[in-house]
């Protein structure tokens, strides 16, 4: 896989090696992901492999986690998204945005439950945030909890949540109105809870390797124990988003490296006008572009890694890699996909699938434009959202 | 439908109506296109329809054809296309690459034989040039006929054949052996006649409302009056190309059209931050872009339709119109898809479907890079395809 | 000169000579420009041959204009901005901003002393709206005038004014203090009356062969009949804009099409590694692309005309011309300009000094960003400038 | 200055200081660069305090130079270009083309001549590659050296070469034709000898505060001693190239971090309708792009230097970084430009005069398409010049 400027000389033993057990593991137990993504199906017998290979929060330290370095969970996610961002959206959704919450912010009964389960993958947890008529504005959520003796009460309707209809627990956030201000908590919301109905979402044309569904909550009671108990505000949604768009970040440059290599390969295999086509100068150029903006993001991510390990990072500096590395992974799939010409429309290469997938990806955890704000607000002190 | 430098003023009476008709034709007609594309079906049912309605090849005249202007040619094609690029495809298949060479180079018996029944949609016909080791330079074909008694003997494989599986006739390509120079000359193959298979590609990923199949001869038989009688050369193929393509630079502009209304009313009707994401200055950017692009893309088409309709209608105008137009709506129908976000991935909003659709045009009928390539030459009188 | 689609076959009679007789001007009458733009000078020799020839609001009629069609003016201004920026903003202010509104909105008397000696350049007009303060949002403006007695008292200040320091006359917007809501009026300002000064912006680095300057305004007594009686309000000096905007819109691709032809021919005499450049693919690929984008900005210019012609032109058609078409021009020069090498950065050739012109016409007479909302609020129905 | 993933926390104590006291150095001594870029004058007095302050060449070791790191000598670049792309040419010439190869290349006695004259601007050195006729492939050159005694005579001329008329020596690359395949070498040519001419080029519209000339030969008579004996053929000048593009990597981020700490401090500062410019949503975008662009350039530079300190650094890899940070330097100083409106086409703010200086670095050193064809063998194993 292309590493133009040599990043791997800079990985630690650790790191190599998981580089190398993901390609593994990937080779190995992924059986052919195009039609998965035709059919609309997820590869559902991965689920305890990935967990069973550590894949889900290994950069959590406690309960059996390992704790690697943020630059090996980065390269992991890396290898999950070349493959599909699917897979990395599998790891994402249980280990930054279910695990990460109950290890952060959870209490120790929560956590003893939980997280053991999760990591092995015997549980599938989803992230509650996102509702029909608030995508990018997730503070205006309309989604309620009231207390009801022991128990919180929650009401409303959320929407595009990877793996909510496979899902065993939700992290569901909802405006407490028990309290003045009505602060965003969050709650451990078990799917078979009466109320609880979790719609598939069928018509995706992005993304298909990937459950996506809705999450209904209608008067579905939960004790109150079920609250996480060290967070309240918009802090916490906000912090779990940092965590998986961090993951983004690293998993696109994947995608793209994948797409590179198909192409490339493509390229010097592939002759019309009797040599190979990468032997034309318009193709040189997209392989060049290709393999010069793969080695940026891949530079952005190393680098946010070493500010995340030094707890040095900003969810601004999350903003601005997920942004351009998603944008780098969107724009170059289709460079990709345009140099394999009439066979790039086909699920036998991966470039077009990937290109594909980048719409969602594009899209989820803070669009672009959103990511775009972020950072103008951050360098101008202004807020232009509205 | 967006047309904001006014075209409609310029257009007759007719032209109005034909485009009017499409578009009830289209409204009344056409169930659930996006279901087709996730099922990779084409709707059948509309074949016969279509044929009634006189949109196969009604730019020709003769044998029951009403011989339209270009103009309303090409708004037919712009119509077609703004439902989905398997339609047009359809149209452009059947009229010009099937009709249009029976038309132009054909006898009169292959005239009467073919053209009414081809009008009607009674059979559906394919056209045989791509080969798998031949894309970008058909004249490399290796397909081969030889003369064994009146007969001729057809060798070979094509692919990438819209509707090969469906047809009833192609139109197939090949080198004659049997000449000095072994010229390449047109046959019309029945799709029933010995040794012709046409297996349908299944696994694409765009213009999946399209059936796209291969075409394999194995000592194919056929009599001598089925090669077209009134052309030799790649002076054949590449004349059916040119209608082709004339209609693709016309359909482009449908599908950007489309993309564009459908993310003109979801901004304008999605609120977040509490207004319409439509008062947002970066939307209101892609919305003005794409206008701009999409009003470049109709003034392109409507002067190539003049040039065609004046008979000063070069190869390589077309090859600028299909290139620009189809470009515009790749890149276009991307930015409509990011408008709608979460919803923008879905079957619901035909941007995605349109996107994905784009991929296939972008490729086929010459791609962008051949394309830049014909205008290259054109300009500099230097041939750079080696 | 590049004309791809065949435009001229669309001409009449008239037109095709004053194409011709621009271009003989150029050729005979303009000596080395660029050594006008490395000096900062205007070839004021130039003025009154302009006016000789007809240069002036040709498009008007009476008072000796000749009134050509809006095609006729629009290509004299394409071949005025092809030998430079500055010869056409000559033109366009005289012409557009200078003698329109005295001829749209001036009295009899006002008609009859500025419209001759301004159409033959014997009197240099220029065009007071803009303030150090208020660039995109004129109507903010803080000039003032106020009535004491006949007279109107002016007081303000204005710059980025083409051709302050060498004009006669100065049609001066000014907040209307004496009357209800201070509207907006229109003054004609003789630039020899006490308290007017013009002083010369000689820093520029973009439109060198053009005199700016500033207008200040101190206690400037004009009497009321020097008031332009017909129009009150930003109507007025709006107008005049959409006036001008139409000659740059057509302007931007005559400098566009210099910038190709001189691609052109470097590419095809230029040889490197034993061959012209242009006949390599990466330098075909710009040439296909600067003839495509220079055709779309062709033909937007001539239906812009017809529909100013058909008196069916509104600002927002000017808007989406004017900001595409000098974003061309300004993107295409950029593109010449680095086919040409290092001999690219010289005067000796004119992309680099047509790229660098861009950036003035880009942001003048409306930013680019200022045109895409007002395409945007035409679209959306939402106003998103603040 | 921009610095968002915040790699200073990587510099040394004493590469922190050599950026501190190059930014002190220009805000001292610097004066009115805009002037001296608009007179086409480079300021002469700065060329031996530049040496005083060690700027010439400290990365490399003994004779008086520093031998500081790479990281360090990048930075230096890096701050003077910010300034103007003539000071750090006049850096890159003097160390990286001039006494590089000296130091290289060249006898114990040549470098005990030169290199301590150069290191302080006691002496000005040039470089003679580039010919007339053979720009982009400096191997087809034409001049000549041949033996007469133990002289060697030179004949030939070069162009585009930087501070040639103000130099007291030039390396001079020629075929020397006493030897069997005409092998490039390099000679030291003091500027007063006969036969030697080196007029300067007044036409620059672009890099015009930088002395740029040309060299002619005729019979220039030099002595053996005069060859720099350690190297032939092209890996002579290559590798000088290397080491100055090397600089121009650095140097370009420098160019591009100026632009946009003035574009910011102006979109914070000016209001238009009632707010801050960089309120606006489509102002952020642009902030937002500049300051990812350029984070992207600053991780390139700061790895390849980290390549080269480490002995790993290749061609290629200085390719893709020169290729990629001109290219952001002179997207992005155009971005900022015209952030500026219409203050943005003056002197009195860098943005445009950096913007107009790109485009000589987008061309020297190597144009951005031959870096993308260098690149694009490399990937693919293919040359593609031809």
């Amino acid at each position: 896989m292309l590493d133009y400027f040599d990043m791997e000389s800079t990985l630690s033993e650790e790191e190599r090696m998981l580089v190398d057990s993901a390609r593994s593991f990937i080779d190995g137990e992924v059986e052919d992901i195009g039609q998965h993504w035709i059919d609309g199906t997820f590869p559902m017998d991965l689920i305890p492999k990935m967990g069973e290979m550590g894949f889900y929060a290994p950069n959590l330290e406690g309960y059996g986690l390992p704790g690697v370095s943020e630059t090996a969970y980065g390269l992991l996610m890396r290898e999950l998204e070349a493959c599909d961002s699917g897979l990395r959206s599998m790891a994402s959704v249980q280990g930054a945005l279910v695990m990460y919450p109950i290890h952060a912010f959870g209490s120790d009964a929560q956590k003893e439950e939980w997280l053991p389960k999760l990591g092995t993958g015997e549980a599938v947890g989803c992230f509650g945030l996102t509702e029909p008529e608030h995508g990018s504005n997730p503070s205006a959520m309309e989604t309620r909890a009231e207390a009801d003796g022991d128990d919180y009460v929650l009401n409303g309707s959320k929407t595009w949540i990877t793996n909510s209809p496979i899902a065993d627990v939700a992290v569901v956030w909802a405006k407490d109105h028990t309290e003045e201000g009505t602060p965003v908590r969050g709650f451990l919301v078990e799917t078979d809870r009466d109320g609880v109905t979790t719609n598939k979402i069928d018509e995706k044309l992005s993304l298909r390797a990937s459950i996506t569904g809705e999450i209904s909550l209608q008067d579905v009671h939960v004790p109150a124990e079920n609250v996480l108990p060290e967070v309240t505000g918009m802090k916490g949604p906000l912090s779990c988003l940092t965590q998986a768009r961090y993951g983004i970040a690293w998993g696109a440059v994947g995608a793209a490296m994948d797409c590179f290599e198909v192409a490339r390969e493509y390229a010097t295999d592939r002759e019309q006008f009797g040599k190979p086509i990468g032997g034309f100068q318009m193709q040189q150029q997209k392989l060049a572009e290709m393999a010069t903006q793969i080695t940026l993001a891949q530079l952005l991510a190393h680098r946010l890694a070493d500010l995340k390990e030094a707890g040095e990072m900003r969810p601004q500096h999350v903003s601005m890699a997920k942004r351009n590395n998603v944008r780098t992974a969107r724009d170059q799939s289709r460079i990709a996909r345009e140099m394999l010409g009439g066979n790039g429309i086909t699920a036998d290469y991966s470039p077009m699938r990937h290109m594909t997938n980048m719409e969602t990806v594009y899209t989820y955890e803070g669009t672009h434009d959103i990511h775009t704000l972020i950072i103008g607000e951050d360098l101008t002190g202004i807020p232009a959202y509205q």
